[in-house]
């Protein structure tokens, strides 16, 4: 998972959720025909309600197109090295 | 979802991840061929992490199925209700 976000792909990470799910309406409204949203660790979870409060409050007719789970290795300032959950969930309409 | 569970349904709730690796091992040395692995709201992270630890670190023939994501209403004791989000990750040979 590249930290450099394309226009259509939002980073989940501690803030509220709906200043994500203002950003996959924005990337919606802009004309992308998918939004692909990510998130690691205990982010995850905010990342499914971002997409469950997109397609069930705002754009009804976006649908969940694809959801990846996956692991990454991270290196922590020591060194050490931990694996960290991710989830790659695909809106479209 | 239902808090009934079959055998085969793992719920993922606050405790340690390991717990709940161990519950889906023992589901597949039972016999069963596929482990339905179900968490709401926070606990959804820890549900990706049971799933990947399952599948990389122990039983490297399993894979990732189906994910679904969903939202579930909840009435709270004062009767206030919320919506939860929901994920159900089914793990099989």
């Amino acid at each position: 998972m590249s930290e450099r976000a394309a226009d259509n792909v939002i980073f989940v990470g501690k803030k509220p959720s709906m200043a994500y799910v203002l950003g996959v309406m924005t990337q919606f409204s802009g004309g992308q025909p998918e939004v692909h949203i990510k998130a690691r660790g205990k982010s995850i979870s905010r990342a499914v309600d971002v997409a469950e409060i997109v397609r069930r409050r705002f754009i009804t007719d976006v649908q969940i197109k694809d959801i990846q789970i996956s692991t990454e290795e991270r290196e922590l300032e020591d060194k050490t090295k931990i694996n960290v959950s991710t989830i790659e969930i695909v809106l479209g309409k």
